[in-house]
């Protein structure tokens, strides 16, 4: 499947491009520039000078221009040719610009047509930015994996009572099944358990361990890589404020047809103050993606080779239906996209 | 030229699988994964599950049974999908499996057609098990080649006079040419030497060093991948027990392309008692192999590329003969499985 | 663009290659191994024996003659096959062989028609190799690049004001416009700049520091890897021999499509028994070879993969003159050698 590009990819977080820096990276194949303005918005250049294909990013910035190493040629934040050492600029002198947005702590690019770019669609995280810097926390985790197969563990939570048995689950994920619903583009898969104790890692924080609860997990899919999983665990028949509440974020933006960017933000709405509870759920979290996801998630891509995973005609389970729907609406908005934006 | 499927191919030794143990390996380009019965039988699965092509080896063995860590499916023995904990198994829900057997404490797979695999046809390598265990080694040499270069070095033992000069050599491999013979599908490829000494590395062990000797060695290639090497030497009409004897295999089992496994064992009929010299013979044995054998064909496979040796048109000399003739009979196995194995 | 073939590729220096040595490195794709025979001249043969393709390099030398190490054919410095010892010499057993040619201290190679060898052409660098001991230095930088992105990168010196701008910059590579002019199959890229103050490398050692200078910068260049580089800067008025002279090589020699054999000599005419100088002005240049260029030229080749630089359809500078002019007339010698040679 090709890659969607009229959409908005995380880029990466707003403090890892300080003012004067030059940041490389590579998104659906192709090398981007990342740099800010002197009003500090962020922009995107492809990082190929078109005169002899040097990395702009080994380049210096000259107020809101960046100047080519090799042999000087100076391009503005919209990718034109201003200035060239060595004679009249060239009518073709220009470098393919990317679209950017800034919300909530994360910079989103847009691969696609720029004029397509709508800034009303960039994601709003501001229910996790506003909960206090005491009780999130946000790691990165580069994977050798199409981003899809990352897509696919985060829409089939049912891994967490195999994959993460002995540090997340509890059980309610084989007992019940998801509800899988969508609203417009995105596509809402609803895991609940009622009259169960909650697992292990939540129980242990309620007011009173061991008693039966309503344990909901809603992960909704936006294009094309953006996943956010709202968790709560509340006794049953208890107002949801005695419950514990989080609020996560998993992102993933192909760098190759390999390869992936995947961050991941953690806050919760409960013990807000409870720095070392942040930490210790961090490392509890990262140990599980690092050390649980990724090794299967990479052995998936090494066994697949370069084969969709859909190509390789997979037996399907019902809690696939989430996925499949993933991977339904991707289709109909790659058929959309057709003709212009490849 | 393509791999041979209906054969038994060296799978490990019995001990590499001891009960509870996952072993993943890759044989002819597949993944597999070995596990042991509870009755102690060796199994093989493709090490790969149909649901999301997660590697099984990751998961865990539940008396016969193997459940996927990623999301929870149960394979038998045979690869029949025994537990879905999600809802209905599928129909399409199984794994291939390969039959195997273990003879003489080698793990023997068949990667063809199962309804072929013939019991009957596991190699025999009695002779060598039933040596004293004071008079045995055995090693392996993972190899950056296609199996059929490590055939070709052991069926024309003329190299031993130029690579092994200074270890091996005597003189023996170059002035006499090899006798080649065919029995079914195996490949008998003798070199005889007659009223020569010994070369070194067995002179100094007979009973007067110096003397002529009747120097045999007898290479016996079996489809597609083990060499049984039988060296004899003996004083020139002296009867048979008072020469030395050595009953060596060398078997290799193709991983991909240009990569095998290879695996050596070393026995011998003479001072069966003498620990020392078993580990003295090996040490020599494993240098001989690593530093003097593995470069020299692992350089062939780098030269080579992609293309097989033949296709490169060598020149061809009287020592070729064996692999030449080995080839032949591989082409014939291969037209014969055709079709159905393909 | 295919690799020219009929001409003379630097091997290597005279030293790399001492009596009695193998020498084993690829040239334009091939591997080849180098050695000499006993009057000293340099030989080079395919590094792969015609029998089983195993490595040249790793044989022993007889004389003039060179052994395969597996099964111990002989070849002459002909290639030609001079003993089996296994039977009668087989009419192909010759192994292609590469004239070659050394002069002033340098290895040439000719991977072109054998007949076509024309060592009236061998390059001259006699002017360097009579400089001083004292006033020479010579290095190897193997480039993870196509050799045409070396050639470019001398070829326009535009690059010295940008990419070297802390390092040999000083303003007259960007304010000057080179001229270009063709020798034959020459071509010279003379870049001058007149009444400006010499770069500051260059200032320090003028007889009085920061007058105003005639600078030049003459880039001779000789199918396919051979660039000099004579640079002058002399008081505006003075006589030449008042001036600071130095002559320059930048040699390289395809490995393959991505990576390349650079070699570089420096030499002057200034304070010749300064050691120390010379041991600073290698340092220098390295690490302005290393550090600069040499991460810029790699990241093109990335970033170009597989294409050509000029199939990237780049947009182009009045500096890029020199380069066109090399690559028409590589195109006029390629067609040239056409049939016979490909």
């Amino acid at each position: 499947m090709e890659f969607l590009r009229n959409c908005w990819y995380m880029a990466g977080w707003s403090e890892e491009l300080p003012a004067g820096a030059l940041l490389s990276r590579t998104f659906l194949e192709q090398p981007v520039v990342l740099f800010r303005r002197q009003d500090g918005a962020p922009v995107a250049l492809l990082d190929r000078c078109p005169h002899r294909v040097a990395p702009l990013s080994r380049g210096t910035l000259a107020g809101d221009t960046l100047r080519c190493i090799y042999h000087g040629l100076r391009f503005d934040a919209h990718g034109r040719c201003v200035e060239n050492p060595h004679g009249a600029i060239p009518a073709k002198a220009s470098v393919p610009a990317f679209p950017m947005a800034e919300r909530d702590g994360v910079l989103w690019i847009w691969m696609g047509t720029p004029d397509a770019a709508d800034t009303a669609r960039v994601p709003d995280l501001g229910h996790m930015a506003r909960v206090p810097a005491t009780a999130q926390s946000r790691g990165a985790m580069p994977s050798a994996c199409h981003y899809q197969l990352i897509v696919d563990n985060v829409a089939d939570l049912s891994h967490v009572e195999y994959l993460h048995a002995t540090t997340l689950g509890g059980g309610a994920f084989v007992e019940n099944r998801p509800v899988v619903s969508e609203q417009g583009t995105e596509v809402v898969i609803e895991l609940r358990s009622q009259g169960q104790p909650a697992p292990p890692v939540y129980d242990r924080f309620l007011p009173q361990p061991g008693v039966p609860v309503d344990f909901v997990n809603r992960v909704t899919w936006y294009p094309a890589g953006l996943l956010k999983l709202d968790i709560s665990v509340t006794p049953m028949g208890a107002p949801p404020e005695q419950g514990l509440r989080t609020f996560n974020a998993h992102i993933v933006t192909p760098e190759t047809r390999t390869s992936s960017h995947y961050w991941y933000w953690l806050t919760r709405e409960y013990r807000q103050d409870d720095e070392d509870m942040t930490r210790l759920r961090h490392a509890l979290m990262t140990r599980v993606f690092v050390e649980e996801d990724k090794p299967v998630i990479e052995a998936q891509q090494r066994l697949l080779g370069t084969a969709d995973l859909f190509d390789a005609q997979p037996v399907l389970l019902a809690t696939d239906t989430g996925s499949i729907r993933i991977r339904r609406v991707l289709k109909q908005l790659l058929a959309q996209e057709g003709g212009p934006a490849a």
